[in-house]
C-alpha cells in the first residue's frame, strides 16, 4: 500500500483547523446558535445539494458563474451557494406546514467557487436568521433584530462594535425627490464613500453627469450628522414629501426608538445614510456591523428587510426581515488580528494517567467523572510519566490525575494542577468537588 | 416574478425536516456530541468537497459508483461519502502537529448516490469517533468503545439494547486452522444468518464446495452458546494454538474484562462470533448495535479495530479503533417505529404577546428573560388574541405571559400555561422563579 502514495491535501479555499482551533470555532457556533434560540429562532436544515434549476431560479450575474453545478444520471445538480435561497425553497414548499411570523436559524455550510485569494473561501459557514411573515411583517421585528446581533456579539466577547442601520426606502425617496429614477450607480458610488472620501464621491458623480445642485444635495445627505435623534430631524427638515420617502423615514425612526427599548446600548448602533447593502434585494431596513477597532475586516453581520422572499417558488407574498454571519471569514480575521488564541482551548477537564497494573481503578474513577459530566480521558498507553504529561500539555487538558498502588491503598489520589505543577492527594468526594469549583 | 414559478422541492434520497422534527434531531446530535466529548474527543471539520484523487485513494468497487464526482475549473473534485477516508487524510497531512493517540469526533454529512429507495439516503449524517494511535494503540481503548456506545445510546433515551462484540482475528485464526486462507465468502454467508437460519448457512457453505467437516466445525463455532465467560472458555477449548487465534482469544477475553470494569451492564453486550463488519477494513475487535425490540432497524452504530488508517496517504503506520452512527437513517427509522414523537419540540420556553400599546413593556420583560437565558418570543404582529395562542399553540410553545395595561399598572402579568389553560398573574421576580422551576 505505502508504496503508491498520494499526497494528502486539501482543496486552496477550503479551511480545515486543528482541532485546537475547532474547539474556539466551535463554541462560536454554539454562541451563535444560543443567542438565535434565545430569541426564539428555530432550526432548519437543507439539502446542500439541491437542483441547478432551483437554485439558479433567480439567475444570472456571478452567482451562476461561481456556483458549483454537476450531473448525476440524468440531474442537473448544484450546490447551495448561500442560505436565502434554500430559505425561500423550503417556506415555499412547507408553506402549508409553517406558521407565520416564521422565525428560523439555519447554520450550515455554502460553496462559491470564487478566485481563490488570502481571507476568500469557497466553503463557509453562514448563521442564519429570518423572520418571514405572511402577507405582512411588522417593523417591531426590524428593531428586534439590531438586539440580536448585540447578544451574539457580546457574548462572542466583542464590546467596541458598532451596528450600522439605514432605510432603503428612505435612499430610494431621497432620489426620487431628485428625479432620479434609477440610483445603482450613485449608491455603488456612495458604497465606496469610506475608501474614496467625499471628494471622491463628488468626482464620481460629477462623471456619471450628474449636475452641481443634485451633487450638492446628495452629499448634504450623505453628509448629515449628529445624534441618531438629530439624524431623523435632519432628514424630516428636508421637506422631502413622497410617499416612500415619508414612510422610509416612518420606519426609520420606529426602529430607532424600539431598539433602544429592546436595550442595545446607545453606543453599540448608528444610524448611517451611507450603507444600502446591495443593490436590488433589500427594500427596507439595513444593517451592517462592524468592529470600531478593526474597521479593515468589514462588516461581520449583515442583512435587511426584504419585501419578497419566495417569488420565484410561490405566489404567496412572504415579506421578511434577517442577517447573516460569515462565520468562516470571521474566525479567520480575528485569526489574522491576534483575537484568538488557541492555547487554552480544552474540551477535556481532565487525564487519568495510572500505573499499568491499576487501570481497572483508573477506567472506574474515569466512568464516575463522566457520570457528573466531566469530560474526562483515560491514557492507558504504555510509557514514561514525562511523555504521559506532556501529551496532556500539548492537548491544554487543564487537570491530570495519577494513580499508583499507593493512591489506591490510602483511597487518595495525585491531582495535578498542569499549570502550575501543583499536587494534592484527594479522595474522589473531594476530586469531584475540586472539578466542580474550577 | 411570479409568473414563471419553479416548483420547489427537493431531490429524493435527501431528507429535510420541518423545525418540530429538526429540533429533535438536532437534541439527539447534541447527546451524541456531548457523550464524545465526555470521553475526551476532539472535534475536528473537513472539507465537504475534496480532490476526486485523494477521497478514491482506495479506489474501486461501490464507492467509485456512488461518489458525486464532478469537475470545476480543471480540477476533479468529489464529495466525501464517508468521515473515515477523511480522516486519514487529515491525520497524514497533520501529522506533524497532532498529539497520538489521537481522539477525535466528527459529525457531518456525507453523501452516497445510492439508488434512491424508502429509507436510503443520498445525504446523511454520520457521527464518528476514533482512537488513532502511533505505530501502537492498546487494546483498553477497544473496551472503552462500548462504554461510549453505551452511555451515548442510554442518553438518547434507549433502555433495551445490545453492543455485539466480536474480533476478527479469532475468525480468522480458527478458518486458518481449518486450512481456510480466504475466508470472505464464508464471513457472507456467516452474516446472513439472522435471515437464512443455521440450514440455510450449511446449504450455502456445501455450495461452495466445503466438506462435511468443515462444514461441521463452523456451525459448532457460530453455534457456541453461552455467557461472554462461557464462550471464551469454549474458543479456549477448541484447542486451536496458531498466533492469530490465541491473539484474537486474548483480545476478545482482555475487551470483555475491561467493558465491565468501564460500567456497561452485563445486559447490553455479549460476544457474537457470527459479526465480521465488512470484509476488509477490520482487523481486531468488532462492533454492532441493536435494538433488542427492533432487531429489523439493523445495527445503529457498528466499528471496529483496523490496522494501518492511512496507508494511502503516509508511511507512518496508524492503527485505530472507531465507530459511526448514522443518524440520518437512525432518526427516519425511530420515527417509522414512532418512538419519535414531535409533539412536544419547542426549544422556545415562552412567547410574551402584548397588547398593541403595550409593545414596549413587553420587549422590556422579553430582554429581561432572554437575559436569565430563557428562551424567549415576542409575537408583536396584529391579529386576535386567538390567533395568537392558535400561534403558540402549533409551536408548542408552553407559556405564554399576556401585557395589557391594566398588568402594567398592577405591576403583575399574566401567565399562561399552553396546555392545561391555566393562568397566573405574576410580578417579574416570580415569573422568573416560575420559568426556571418549570
Amino acid at each position: 500500500m505505502s508504496s503508491d502514495i498520494i499526497k494528502p491535501s486539501t482543496l486552496p479555499g477550503f479551511m480545515e483547523l486543528l482541532p485546537s482551533d475547532q474547539i474556539l470555532f466551535n463554541k462560536m457556533l454554539d454562541i451563535i446558535r444560543e443567542n438565535y434560540e434565545k430569541f426564539g429562532f428555530l432550526p432548519i436544515d437543507t439539502p446542500l445539494i439541491e437542483k441547478a434549476e432551483v437554485l439558479l431560479a433567480k439567475g444570472g450575474g456571478e452567482t451562476e458563474k461561481q456556483i458549483y453545478r454537476f450531473e448525476k444520471g440524468d440531474t442537473d445538480l448544484a450546490l447551495r451557494f448561500d442560505l436565502t435561497v434554500p430559505l425561500a425553497r423550503y417556506v415555499a414548499q412547507h408553506f402549508s406546514e409553517l406558521t407565520f411570523p416564521f422565525r428560523r436559524y439555519h447554520i450550515g455550510k455554502v460553496y462559491r467557487g470564487e478566485k481563490s485569494q488570502k481571507g476568500r473561501f469557497r466553503e463557509f459557514y453562514q448563521c442564519d436568521i429570518d423572520i418571514v411573515g405572511n402577507e405582512k411583517l411588522g417593523i417591531i421585528n426590524d428593531a428586534e433584530i439590531p438586539s440580536i446581533i448585540y447578544s451574539t456579539f457580546k457574548d462572542l466577547g466583542f464590546d467596541s462594535f458598532t451596528i450600522k442601520i439605514n432605510n432603503r426606502k428612505v435612499l430610494k425617496g431621497f432620489f426620487l425627490w431628485l428625479g432620479i429614477e434609477d440610483s445603482t450607480e450613485i449608491l455603488r458610488t456612495i458604497d465606496k464613500l469610506e475608501k474614496i472620501g467625499l471628494e471622491g464621491v463628488k468626482e464620481s458623480l460629477n462623471e456619471q453627469g450628474l449636475d452641481k445642485s443634485t451633487i450638492d444635495s446628495i452629499i448634504e445627505f450623505i453628509n448629515i450628522k449628529g445624534s441618531n435623534e438629530e439624524k431623523i430631524k435632519s432628514l424630516k427638515d428636508l421637506g422631502i414629501e413622497n410617499d416612500i420617502f415619508t414612510e422610509g423615514l416612518k420606519e426609520l425612526a420606529d426602529v430607532n426608538h424600539h431598539i433602544e427599548v429592546f436595550g442595545v446600548p446607545k453606543e453599540n448602533y448608528i444610524i448611517d445614510l451611507t450603507i444600502a447593502r446591495g443593490l436590488d434585494y433589500y427594500t427596507g431596513t439595513v444593517y451592517e456591523t462592524f468592529l470600531n477597532d478593526y474597521p479593515n475586516i468589514g462588516s461581520i453581520c449583515s442583512g435587511g428587510r426584504y419585501e419578497n422572499l419566495a417569488g420565484y417558488y410561490t405566489k404567496q407574498k412572504l415579506p421578511g426581515v434577517g442577517i447573516s454571519i460569515g462565520l468562516t471569514r470571521l474566525f479567520y480575521q480575528l485569526k489574522e488580528a491576534k483575537l484568538i488564541e488557541s492555547t487554552d482551548a480544552s474540551l477535556t477537564k481532565i487525564i487519568i494517567i495510572p500505573m499499568e497494573e491499576c487501570i481497572d481503578k483508573a477506567i472506574e474513577i474515569a466512568s464516575t467523572l463522566r457520570k457528573h459530566n466531566i469530560n474526562t480521558q483515560i491514557y492507558t498507553e504504555k510509557g514514561k510519566m514525562g511523555k504521559k504529561f506532556g501529551y496532556a500539555d500539548k492537548l491544554n487538558i487543564p487537570y491530570a490525575l495519577i494513580i499508583g498502588e499507593e493512591e489506591i491503598n490510602q483511597g487518595k489520589y495525585t491531582l495535578r494542577n498542569m499549570e502550575s505543577g501543583e499536587q494534592n492527594m484527594l479522595s474522589i468526594e473531594e476530586l469531584l468537588l475540586s472539578l466542580r469549583n474550577n
